[in-house]
């Protein structure tokens, strides 16, 4: 059934008359009512309801999100009238062009039903559930009540062989035989061999071929957006590449960044993230530090896109040409990192497009082009398009083509600039068309806005999601925003990708608390979620001036000027990165976003929490100081039956960051944390395995 | 927007190119994709997302349920992409050829809205939202801070003229002339005036009259089935004709149902039930104690309706005629009280339905009708109704016309036998007809069945229902009972009637706790919940033997045989009933369904609950001994903050049941129940007013 049918379901049934489309003669009140709309002729109702379905976002506006071989368990409430039984299935798809396939659900009680599939390669599946009153099944139990209460079943056996001999029509090959041998055995051996007909073989064949009377389907048919692992689970590095070069004072290159990824590659990252590369405007280009007045020589923000030498589908020529990116991508790829582009959907006041599509743009009543404004901040370097012109429909094509150039050189992950200032019917459409043809690309929603937005954008389609991360700092903060992104229903559908700076922010924690707070927050973004990126290397160099007092913008911000970075400089944090990423690779706990406990710690300044991986074979314990100042220590306090552990045996716990094996006793272990020291603990939780002469093996 | 336009955009919106209606040359990429459906030629995408739209019942699928005269706040989530101010309306009408009523929502912040309207008369109402990005409103708050920010705004202020232009180009009569007044001043004082397009008048004609371009409204539009107050608020009185004859060993009639109204009347109670009406089949007629055998002279159950005097629209001679009836209805109405009729759809086998229609019913393999099972039993003086009978609409046509028959007659109230076992969609239909033309019919659930059921009865129609407070009689069970009726999203949609006894159901509480155990059951049902009812004399006469040990049927049921009942009995209860009705009409709290809140009592067989009327001004507390056999005491535990109680003087709990007055102090006050004393208090809360001399007084 359509949504358009069942729209015409739901009308029929709440207001038309079913004598509207009565043959013989009306009955007494048939004509009293104007008439509405003939009902269907056939099942034009059914007695089974289906409540609670779950999985579903906003009623199955918005698709599930799933990774490739991720468990779906449909939980649904189905009831119908009377005391017949009602039984239920699953369909789930691929894809619309497949088949079906159909799953049993079982019966929990409260008429509550569960079945559970695992979704297979990233692309768009479909499930929905189907319920039906199961007349054979309901026959198949009152026999049995009968034969017990020993009653004469001849008349009743018969109305189970009609049912038996309809399936038998409905079957082909060996299923028609068997239930058409059932059927001629009961028919001729009579109540004498009643009790066959509740075989468990006959009530499986019934169940394939048995008639589904007045079965209800749950409408809409509901979508999984199935992503490749990496949308989950995945450590982003973020670099400038015009700050690449070896040697200060020359603008970087493309081949420049190629010769630092074996270095990110040795920190474990596995996404290389590059802000855009595009031919950068020179009308009302920045100087450095977002200087309105640009000298000659200044390089402008890449953000500002488009000059005569192209727009977002050319490269920057400082940078190298389309062939040299394609170089980049191949060799990050080789060593491990896969390369990630920047979508910001703005022009330069001389972007080709503004020439060539001045009806893509807002004309002010002077007849210029409307530059960004945020009132009475002005930014006349960028033109923001018009997304409701009268001309969207050409507007939106090119800006999908856009994506789909990028993606047709090889690059499947996209940071997309403040998506929340574009509407949301865009990216909904964008995105599932980009993904139908590239089901492995991935979008990184860059909106730090309001909570509403954020999510809502999340619902469209983005898999991953910048947040409030870089502004909870507090373990209340920390404590409550994380609770409600990994327990509510947010976790259906937001993805936080956790960063503790980005080019536009540096928080205060980091500009105050010296290399332990970024020690503290790499820790807490690696291990917080299966997500995380920096914006180094001003992170691994622990950079922390900011613009001006009290701002948490840098200062001479590489978003302005080429900047040069010694990538040996003495207490770089590529160590500590390089040990976090792999504790993360050889963690299952560390991959998965729904299992976040949060434990109490006897110091305010100490945060602890426990993950697991689904199968709880791998569990991990993080405690951190977020003190960058003190040595902080007190107690953990542990659920030990939660986490399984034995509250008489002392069990272990691995410092997997810092190379140390503790052990622990009972619920309550003390910790010691601190800027001397180390910031923090990442411990795998080892159980007592066994204990042989005087040894003990923990597993 | 109808449901289907909405299926249609929101398919477009995922899966549809905006390049499939592109009337220029198609962009890169433009045809590389199967059209699916043009897209429409204006505002075929919106800015805004409306979510999280309270109240609404499973997304818009069922009708809110409101009475006459009360409010509707409306709640939503308003989200736009960008900077711009969201405006939003509440949209409200009475009936489809209604116009509707515009209602502008105020902000709450963090993105949500809210607006409150009442409804009007008994009928089918409906509300929505609409949702835009107001132009004109942003344009203003930034035209504010530039001009606080000292900008040149001459440009900016074209903008906004152009805004008031095209509102007044809408606009008619006074409203075109202000605005076009306010264009021209605009225009022609330039930036001097600008100040003026901030002024409160022009904000509200351009809310009026501005531009919603991209809105979004919520669909589906949504319902509210309004009911007058006594589909909330009601007092059921039910008895059985048969027995109302004031001598004894004569069949009752409905005259000698007149004789009895006045003492009904007097107990205050506002609804007289009856249990079917109709002739009683003679063709496997039950005797007494629903004997299988019925000897000449057994009248039989007045559920198994039909013979060949009538069916369903037929009036049982031993009780009179069709006249007699209406003179009843009129009688009762004289006294205060409103006839309530069964509504039982299933038939004795010599109902004249099974005779004319016999394909309404389901035949047997042996070409018999099948008659009612609950196997291993059978109850062959019952012929359900086959709801699936290819003849479907001819039978849910008569169904129908069955109870417009009765409506014809003046009656309102219908209390459904067993709706469980007749199908969700026949109900949604019937009573969505049949109010269209009776707005103020009542229909009340008789479904003990699963919880889900009974809810969903609810949700498709049925103002009231029974439930389990029979079988709810310890502290814990009342308490958990009644808070998920009360407290959780069921109270949206569940009328619950709460009835200690009725002709079916002798719970064993009232089996063997006596007549305490009736007064305690009594102050419950009439307190905890706006409706309940009661089968009478059996109760006030405190009956309490059973069918057998174990069994919770009555012995010598009315339901079998006819019976005499002494209403001047030594030990009614009717003085207990007529104060606690009077006390439910005078006090407000009694009215409401929403506000009932337990408090904490030292004694488990102790349970005390508050109520406050909307307004606040009425408030109330029950306390019950819920043990029958002894004297109990205990201390209640008040939340002073909660009641407006303050903590440092006394105040007054006056007992309207007992007509005793306390005064209480603190949060914790002494109270003592028992067999020898009362078995409840009522109190009605009377807050210190002023000290005058040496006299309190309380409100």
């Amino acid at each position: 059934m359509t949504r358009k049918d069942e729209a015409k379901r739901r009308k029929t049934a709440a207001h038309a008359r079913p004598t509207d489309a009565l043959s013989g003669p009306a009955p007494a009140g048939a004509d009293e009512h104007e008439v509405d709309e003939a009902m269907p002729e056939t099942q034009p109702w059914s007695r089974v309801a289906i409540e609670r379905l779950s999985p579903r976002i906003d009623g199955g506006r918005f698709p599930i999100k799933r990774i490739a071989g991720d468990p779906v368990t449909v939980d649904a409430a189905i009831v119908a009238d009377g005391h017949e039984l009602v039984s239920a299935v699953v369909l789930h798809r691929r894809a619309e062009d497949e088949a079906w396939t159909e799953l049993p659900m079982e019966p929990l009680g409260d008429d509550r039903f569960q079945a559970e599939f695992r979704v297979g390669e990233p692309g768009r599946h479909h499930y929905t559930v189907v319920g039906w009153v199961d007349r054979f099944r309901s026959w198949a139990r009152d026999l049995g009540k009968r034969l017990d209460a020993h009653q004469d079943v001849s008349v009743e056996l018969l109305i189970g062989v009609a049912l038996i001999e309809a399936a038998a029509e409905r079957a082909s090959g060996a299923d028609h035989d068997s239930l058409a041998a059932a059927a001629a055995m009961l028919r001729s051996g009579g109540p004498a061999l009643a009790r066959a007909a509740l075989d468990p073989g006959l009530a499986a064949l019934m169940v394939r071929h048995g008639d589904r009377p007045f079965a209800t389907r749950h409408q809409p048919d509901l979508e999984i957006v199935v992503d490749r692992e990496r949308a989950r689970f995945s450590a982003w590095y973020e670099l400038f590449p015009r700050s690449a070069a070896l040697e200060p004072g020359r603008h970087g290159t493309f081949r420049d960044v190629e010769a630092r990824l074996p270095a990110i590659a040795a920190m474990g990252f596995d996404v290389l993230y590059l802000p855009p590369i595009h031919p950068i405007g020179r009308v009302n280009r920045k100087g450095p530090n977002n200087n309105p007045d640009a000298q000659p020589g200044d390089p402008g923000s890449p953000w500002a896109i488009g000059s005569v030498e192209g727009g977002h589908k050319a490269v920057h020529p400082e940078l190298g040409t389309l062939d040299d990116l394609r170089h980049l991508r191949d060799a990050a790829e080789a060593a491990g990192l896969e390369l990630a582009l920047d979508i910001a959907f703005q022009c330069a006041p001389d972007h080709p497009y503004a020439a060539e599509h001045p009806e893509w743009f807002r004309l002010r009543p002077d007849g210029t082009i409307q530059y960004a404004e945020n009132p009475p901040k002005r930014y006349q370097d960028i033109y923001p398009f018009d997304f409701e012109t009268p001309a969207w429909r050409e507007l939106w094509a090119e800006l999908r083509s856009v994506v789909r150039f990028w993606a047709e050189q090889g690059i499947r992950i996209f940071r997309v600039d403040n998506p929340h200032t574009k509407p949301f019917d865009f990216w909904e459409w964008l995105i599932a068309d980009v993904k139908r043809d590239y089901p492995e690309a991935i979008f990184l929603a860059e909106a730090f806005t309001r909570p509403k937005v954020m999510y809502r954008l999340a619902k469209l389609g983005f898999s991953q999601s910048y947040n409030y991360f870089p502004w909870r700092n507090t373990k209340a903060e920390l404590t409550g925003y994380l609770t409600e992104l990994t327990t509510t229903e947010v976790r259906e559908f937001f993805g936080p990708s956790l960063w503790p700076n980005t080019p536009d922010i540096l928080p205060e924690y980091l500009q105050f608390g010296g290399p332990p707070a970024f020690m503290a927050r790499a820790v807490l973004a690696a291990t917080l979620g299966p997500s995380y990126g920096l914006y180094g290397p001003a992170f691994e160099q622990c950079v922390a001036e900011p613009l001006a007092p009290g701002r948490e913008e840098y200062l001479d911000s590489e978003k302005y000027e080429v900047r040069h970075w010694d990538w040996d400089a003495e207490g770089s944090l590529s160590e500590l990165l390089a040990r976090l990423n792999a504790i993360r690779r050889d963690n299952a706990a560390f991959r998965a976003n729904h299992a976040l406990t949060f434990h109490p710690v006897t110091n305010p300044e100490l945060i602890a929490y426990s993950k697991a991986s689904p199968d709880g074979a791998n569990q991990v314990l993080v405690v951190v100081n977020l003190d960058p100042h003190h040595v902080q220590s007190g107690f953990v306090e542990l659920p030990l039956d939660e986490l399984g552990l034995d509250g008489t045996r002392s069990y272990q716990v691995h410092d997997v960051l810092n190379d140390a094996r503790y052990l622990w006793n009972g619920s309550r272990n003390y910790v010691e944390l601190g800027p001397k020291h180390h910031q923090a603990n990442v411990f795998v939780i080892r159980r007592w395995a066994r204990s042989e002469r005087d040894f003990d093996y923990y597993l």
